[in-house]
């Protein structure tokens, strides 16, 4: 049943091969094959090149020697529209992170004013200590939904147009915000950074490179700080706060003689009350009833990683096994919210008996089965799913499934909550391992997975060789799945890693690899910056942190390495944005930025080498601090 | 010193004319070289099947024999990718409005709190009547700056996430409302819906065409009934509801003898405060000694529509006259705010004595003199302005001055409160005239110029098609300069109408081309459009009413045909947005729309044509609503 082709140069693993294998002899196309014929891509759109922003255009900007085409017709000029493109560019992301975001705040307001059966708030203690951040009254002692509903009113405020600075910006160092301020990067609004994002990309509006990238880091900080801190923390309000746990990964979780639920997207709203049906007796029952041994719902990409975070499900794959997992012809449904849910995801599951359900009028696929999930009515809705996919394994077709190689034990939950609870409620311990350079530093690997480099091999490449030189790792996003499966994820890969950094591992046991949950969660890094910093006394800058994305490929990803070098994390991309058309923009990018905000991007496609560069800031920023190299 | 070229293919205008054989003569390029340059467009860009909305791609979808590139790497095919390319298209055309409605209620939100030296409440009467119409508690009672602070907070609420519907949806008849709510296009928050424009947008979101344009319908809707909207309604509260008034009109208004200031963008605010500097007798002296008779502010573009609507201002030009304005060598400053600044100005100025001048935040220009203005510093900075200018009429070259023909005169100032005083105070004698068919329907003429078009031909050729048709036009925005050249704007022109109309026109001694404002300003026509709809007992789509924007070229336009379409009005365009690589999204825009909305898109690039499909609209409502052809 499957080819001979080896799939060795498309991707690390041996579940991705199989199924490759699987899914050429089955004539099912993937996102390899779409790859191999859009290549070679329009060489203007991939320098930025080109604007369609009116229609006196489509526009080029050709770089020719008669000196046509220098200028669109309106007259902006190559500078202009690739920082025009990336402006929007960043604009998609931060929308992205941010209605996730206010989906999180409408949830959290039905559960207040109790239109929302089956949810809750699970972290009571959380709840009144964020409120209390935030500036709510005596959110320690008045009733716990009266704290809910004017958090709700503090978050909800954060996407109006009446702040000044959003209410989480505190968390940064005062420093940061100081200079945030001069540059005129304070993010007020999140959603009206966006909107003037876009207003100032629109024909005869911000013609200045310089002034675009700003407006665009202040759009990223909106998300970063705003959109997809709230997301995290009312998450983590309302399905509890991630504490270590074990669970496993690969398309292994997948289950023969289990109804397989896949839950895919990014919010944990639709997901949680999947998770909750499917561990209801009577669900449960009809499962069996049709002849599965259980109901098993396994995670990919993001909403994945929020189940995983929080209730330890395993996990099935990230960006690039999404269509893998339904060619294993053991996925009785996938259950999609929104974002990098790829739209190829339909037809394929229409080749297999799988069940395609999309539940968010954001997220509609034509189709699709779609079931609009809204919080009044996610109980029943999300029951009325699970009873689908138990209806689609009863259709399974035993002689098309294949599920390749033996799930990889993980270790997850590693929220800052998490990780202060480890170190003894303090940071104490941890920068004292760092003054005393058994951790030299911290990266946080974070992103996706891009068609354009061998799966997951930069992902894991980057990894082994940070933790290799006591660099620990924060993982989020489909870094996960990555390192999970390379085995980074269990504390026994403190032997992967150099001496300092293992000892500290095994001291504490935890993994050298630390998942601290979805890319929303990457705000959690964000916080736990600005604590070190705050403890040190320093700006975020001063730290000896850096952060990568050694195989991104979406809008949201660029939004997150822009709001991390604007807090002053420099940020290693495996590949380029589309704005190598511009040398002001690229300029800026990989080198005006740290003078501006103390950090810059830097592309790399090599893992070795983004390593020595990290590492080479690290050392840097070690020395400024009075540390051992 | 002038070339011979002839220059007729390109413009209808001599103004325009000898300015463009002036620019060759002195070897300055205009846009229409560089459409020349762009021609050929890509056909990918053009037909809207490129995506570039994330970095597996750039994508382009091709009509292949061999199947090939059917899918981006994502697995979108082109009818997603159109889809998503026009929600995007119409979320930076909603952003422009909105963000300039933002800024209105910023300034009055100033007023209000005492930080706006020189900018007061004009028109206190209107505050009190939208106050309460918006649901302002006494608000014809209470102290002015308390029922003005109460506005703005309903005003800022439009754009949080808290509302439901818009405040001013209630404008919107109820049928149209409740069909609004049925198709999940009720717009709930400005900024929301531009913000999940982009979201939806993102890889892996929205994924179906039909749901992707509903949304952009709501997004359009949220400007129409709320950006641009609350930009009029507060724009009349603090500079004045226009009333109708006589001014002039093309680059004749230039005078040798004074200082010219042409005001540029889109915003009173700022252009309001240039001209009251321009008006205060110091500042008139300082002209003077300077040399120059006296200080001439003009318009160009929409800032201009704003001035010439409220103050009677001359305007020199619309959107191609705009680098004409500086070849006459008569401009000593432009002073630009944002939205439809051809970037190559700054170029033109600078072959010139012109200082190009920006002045927000959200518009700068690589190269121009910034002086930013907010409420707090408006009156000093624009008096600085003012300085500049008079300081560069100084250093105009009279060798190189050439001011090309007589200005027209023109009737503005018609807004909805002008036209029912000149009524007496009801639509009722209006839609006699409609019923008696003496005024057989309405048609709004909006929107730009485009180097694809003739300049003005299409803007002034459908306009006097349709008044001979006993149509009467509504023009906003660039067709405003166009109607007004070509002698439309004068109770004079009911001439060129048919019969009907030019009896109505003579009995009111009205234009048969009515001024209604700026591009912001088709809110007017919204609100217009409500009230006859109500006073008939009937939806929008009922009336024998069109809209069309022959030349338009902006993404604001695109969005204002959207809105105006949405909202139940049937909308020509002069040439299509990039969505053709489509058929399932062309064929909702010209012709599934009807279904839902009952009214759709028609595509003509010849006015006569135009007007026959208008017309035979006008004909069939007329029809429906039993009333004589």
């Amino acid at each position: 049943m499957n080819s001979e082709t080896p799939y060795t140069e498309h991707t690390l693993w041996e579940d991705a091969r199989q199924m490759l294998r699987k899914a050429e002899a089955e004539n099912i196309p993937t996102a390899w094959d779409r790859m191999r014929e859009q290549t070679p891509h329009c060489k203007f759109c991939e320098l930025g090149t080109t604007c369609r922003n009116c229609v006196m255009g489509p526009c080029r900007i050709a770089n020719r020697k008669d000196g046509k085409m220098r200028y669109g017709v309106c007259g902006a000029d190559a500078d202009v529209i690739v920082a025009r493109n990336f402006g929007r560019f960043i604009a998609g992301g931060a929308a992205g992170h941010s209605d996730h975001g206010r989906d999180l705040i409408e949830t959290l307001e039905a559960v207040v004013e109790g239109h929302a059966p089956g949810y809750t708030i699970r972290d009571e203690a959380k709840l009144r200590r964020i409120a209390g951040e935030l500036g709510v009254a005596d959110a320690d002692t008045r009733p716990t939904m009266d704290v809910a509903r004017d958090l709700v009113d503090v978050c909800y405020a954060d996407f109006g147009s009446r702040r000044t600075e959003l209410a989480f910006l505190k968390r940064a160092p005062k420093a940061r915000r100081e200079l945030w301020a001069r540059l005129g990067m304070t993010p007020r609004g999140v959603d009206r950074e966006i909107v003037e994002m876009m207003h100032r990309t629109h024909m005869g509006c911000d013609n200045d490179p310089a002034s675009l990238l700003t407006h665009a880091a202040r759009t990223a900080l909106a998300d970063g700080w705003g959109g997809s801190m709230i997301g995290t923390e009312l998450s983590d309000i309302l399905f509890g706060t991630p504490m270590p746990r074990q669970s496993t990964v690969n398309l292994g979780v997948l289950r023969e003689d289990a109804v397989n639920i896949l839950v895919h997207g990014h919010n944990p709203v639709v997901s949680e009350m999947i998770l909750a049906a499917a561990r209801e007796p009577a669900l449960q029952q009809a499962a069996r009833d049709a002849g599965a041994a259980a109901l098993n719902v396994a995670g990919l990409c993001c909403t994945g990683n929020e189940l995983l975070m929080r209730q330890g499900i395993p996990m099935a794959g990230n960006h690039l096994m999404t269509e893998l997992a339904i060619v294993t012809g053991a996925a009785d449904a996938i259950v999609a919210d929104y974002q990098c849910i790829m739209p190829s995801l339909v037809r394929i599951a229409a080749c297999y008996h799988t069940r395609f359900v999309t539940t968010s009028p954001k997220g509609r696929f034509t189709g699709a089965t779609h079931i609009e999930v809204h919080p009044h009515n996610a109980q029943e809705k999300c029951r009325e799913i699970v009873q689908l996919a138990i209806e689609a394994f009863t259709r399974r077709d035993p002689a098309r499934v294949s599920i390749p190689v033996q799930p990889v034990p993980i270790t997850t939950g590693f929220s800052n909550e998490a990780i202060l609870a480890a170190l003894g409620g303090t940071p104490a311990p941890l920068l004292d391992a760092v003054k005393a350079g058994q951790i030299r530093g911290f990266v946080g690997i974070v992103g996706c997975n891009n068609p354009k480099i061998m799966q997951d091999s930069g992902n894991v490449g980057l990894a082994k060789e940070l933790i290799r030189r006591d660099i620990m790792v924060l993982a989020t996003g489909c870094v996960t799945t990555a390192a999970g499966k390379a085995g980074l994820l269990m504390p026994e890969a403190a032997d992967m890693a150099g001496p300092g950094l293992s000892a500290v591992c095994k001291a504490l046991g935890v993994p050298p690899v630390l998942h601290m949950g979805s890319c929303v969660d990457n705000s959690r890094i964000l916080q736990l910056c600005g604590l070190l910093a705050d403890e040190l006394g320093v700006d975020i800058s001063d730290l000896p942190v850096g952060a990568s994305s050694p195989e991104w490929y979406s809008e949201k990803a660029a939004a997150i390495g822009l709001y991390a070098v604007a807090s002053g994390i420099p940020t290693h991309l495996g590949l380029p944005p589309n704005i190598l058309g511009s040398d002001v923009v690229t300029g800026l990018a990989v080198d005006g930025l740290n003078g501006l905000v103390g950090a810059a991007f830097m592309v790399e496609a090599d893992p070795v080498k983004a390593a020595d560069l990290l590492e080479a800031h690290i050392v840097d920023r070690r020395r400024k601090l009075g540390l051992s190299a």
